[in-house]
């Protein structure tokens, strides 16, 4: 009877299988050119599947190896990009379409929501000046020496070119930096709250300084020499924007969310936040930011203390509810990352060296900072270890930098941050991100037995 | 002290206020030109979040008077798509925006894989005969009388575009229906159970039907006559790929899952769950099947036994974590319906009567094919208003019909579904849905007294 069934059901399949096979003509994929606004293209469903798929397979073997799954997630879409070094070009399509991208950037401005939302402000304020200091002498340091790497390797490109090049350079990876330090069980200790509020000072000055550099840049792109003028009113909009945003989350956040609470509609809570989210994204790339601070900045200003209209509805907890979102949107992001990695740029030995300078100039530069901790009973090498992972920023501004435009030498408009610059500044991210688990392990343990 | 406090807060918000006015080159969307695949048009994050803002205050007026919040987020949609009545152009860029219709379809897909989770197959099959005779019976009476209304009011159409108009008319909303019966605490009746267990079916002859119809009018679109093989192979294909689908769902996913389910990566379980119902959704296009149909049957056969390996690590719930996901794409989808809906065209009587005259067939051919409840102790009447409220697959099925184009009597090639008729279908599933929960209560309050 068993016997029977099973061979039953093994027709069943069969006779689906061929029937599914016979050609008939497409309904769904035909249409999608008279009327590109109102059917989703199939490859944005199997993209998005594969580069989920590919994602939590290489994060899940990165994280046996004792490495942060973002790692894996980056490998991933090197692999996929890569294919077609082995004659493989079904991936080619997911570089350059346009949905698949937009998912992406969604992906990164919820990711740097979810940063601004785990960092507290007045937390932030309370691990005192040894964080503030180990940062801005970090940013100071680490943006002159990518600086001069860029210049001695690129002699022929603009100055502006070494300058942003520099300034990918200066943000530290907060959520590397977080899930290293807690995958140790040293989450707690003096060294790792001086070393999450310098990566999280880090990455506001990084992104500060990229709205100078590309202002900068975009004013040299239009003909008319970078006046300072335009840097000073950059800046300064930076400065009010972030200002302006922390105002409006003390004072009128609050009430808006307050009111929310009192809706009976479901998920009112989610949906308001990620519209705050994404309206402040929209004001900072309108002021002339980056989308991303505006993000970061929404993250910041909202706060546990307005949800509590929303505790009765158990939905209070935004922190648990943006999970879901960030799990589906974030990877595609690295993936996307990974994918514009053109490993056939690395057959010259030019760029390998750009890779290995910009690392090393990390690793030594950020040692170099770590002698501003001005507090005692601190290692001092602990810290510098810690703050050595580049991370989503890094990577956030490198991919900025390929899509700003500047002449070169010779008068040829040329991106200011080329194929192979972007390949070496993931290579210097992946490596910096490889090396800080183990070294941080030895040199946490050489204290303890110290 | 608190006045000085104040008077330099609002100081720093006037200088913050002043600085973001000055004009500055905008960096971030002018590169957007430059480089289209790798930076996010800044209209996406406006529009997201004037898309939610107003779903969600709609949504809860709609509840306030007791209409299900679906309703407030079409309308809120028909409001935004017809402010340019008043002279305001500014929502207009949305009806074409690429990435947020993209956004729309993910969220119909999503929104048809939780429905599937939410329904499973052994209680589909014991709810019994009643369900699927009140379904079949429905969908084959609204068929004809949807036909008809249609060749009435738009004589100079083809044959196929009657036939397309009665096919949006079968599918009776699952979520609608279910929303009403839960908020009137009836989920548990007798009649409850055979009214959603029809409105299930409904949805899947609807999707076949459409299947059908669809495939009938490309075959007629390239200049082939309708062959009745091309039908039949169509129809074949929706079975099969059904068949097929819980074929898979019952011998191969749960191995799959289970081994996932051993993996330490953070939201395996999620990310899995949406791959799997994308790359049925993509499988479904690929076999001239709507994208929807696929996910679908992805949610169906996804079962919670399935996830036991991952309830250690309190992520077992799939419905749970996929709310966050339905709360922030499902509006979208709604929203951008009821965008599409040009009050306009309802200047014409003509169109006014083909909506209430869909209406009123919908209603009545409900009320006949509720004669075919084959248990006794149950109020018809009560069956019969419960089918009544169109929904979600009616308006998938006129979007899909909009994409699909036909001769006319003239020779000219036009939409299937045009301007006005989707008008109509919209109003037709507003006004079926509006009517519904005050004759439920009616009907099932006269039972109670009677």
């Amino acid at each position: 009877m068993e016997a029977r069934m099973k061979r039953r059901l093994l027709l069943i399949a069969f006779v689906c299988g061929a029937t599914l096979l016979v050609p008939a003509r497409n309904v769904w994929t035909a249409t999608a050119d008279s009327s590109p606004s109102n059917s989703l293209d199939p490859l944005v469903l199997v993209g998005v599947a594969v580069i989920l798929i590919a994602a939590k397979l290489c994060g899940e073997l990165f994280e046996r190896i004792g490495q942060p799954a973002v790692l894996g997630e980056l490998v991933a879409g090197i692999l996929l990009g890569n294919l077609v070094l082995f004659g493989f070009t079904a991936a080619e399509p997911l570089k350059s379409d346009p949905v698949i991208s937009a998912l992406a950037q969604i992906g990164v401005i919820i990711l740097l929501f979810e940063v601004g939302l785990e960092s507290n402000l007045k937390e932030m304020l309370e691990v005192g000046w040894s964080s503030l200091l180990v940062a801005v002498s970090g940013v100071v340091v680490l943006f002159f020496l990518g600086w001069g790497v860029a210049a001695y390797f690129m002699p022929d490109s603009a100055r502006l070119v070494h300058i942003f090049v520099g300034a990918t350079l200066t943000a530290t990876s907060v959520g590397i930096t977080a899930r290293v330090l807690k995958d140790l069980g040293r989450l707690q200790t003096r060294e790792a709250r001086i070393i999450l509020g310098a990566a999280v000072i880090d990455d506001v000055l990084g992104l500060l300084l990229l709205s100078v550099v590309a202002g900068a840049i975009k004013a040299a792109g239009t003909g008319a020499p970078p006046a300072m003028i335009d840097i000073a009113i950059i800046a300064g909009k930076a400065v009010a924007f972030l200002l302006g945003a922390l105002l409006v989350g003390h004072y009128v956040t609050p009430h808006i969310f307050r009111g929310a609470g009192r809706l009976k509609a479901r998920g009112v809570l989610l949906a308001l936040s990620i519209s705050f989210c994404f309206l402040l994204a929209w004001v900072a790339s309108k002021v002339g930011l980056a989308p991303v601070v505006g993000a970061f900045a929404a993250g910041l200003v909202l706060d546990e203390l307005h949800f509590k209209s929303f505790a009765e509805k158990d939905e209070s907890d935004l922190q648990r509810l943006i999970v879901p979102l960030s799990t589906i949107f974030v990877p595609i992001f690295f993936v996307m990352v990974g994918l514009r990695v053109d490993l056939r740029a690395f057959a010259q030995l030019k760029l390998l060296g750009f890779a290995a300078a910009l690392t090393v100039a990390t690793i030594l530069g950020k040692q170099l900072c770590s002698l501003a901790v001005i507090e005692r009973k601190v290692r001092r090498l602990v810290i510098g270890i810690g703050v050595i992972p580049r991370g989503e920023v890094s990577l956030i501004l490198a991919g900025i930098g390929t899509t700003l435009f500047l002449p070169n030498a010779q008068g040829v408009s040329e991106p200011v941050v080329s194929v192979g610059t972007f390949g070496a500044i993931v290579i210097t991210v992946i490596i910096t991100t490889l090396v800080t688990p183990p070294a941080l392990k030895w040199a946490m343990k050489s204290r303890a037995e110290g």
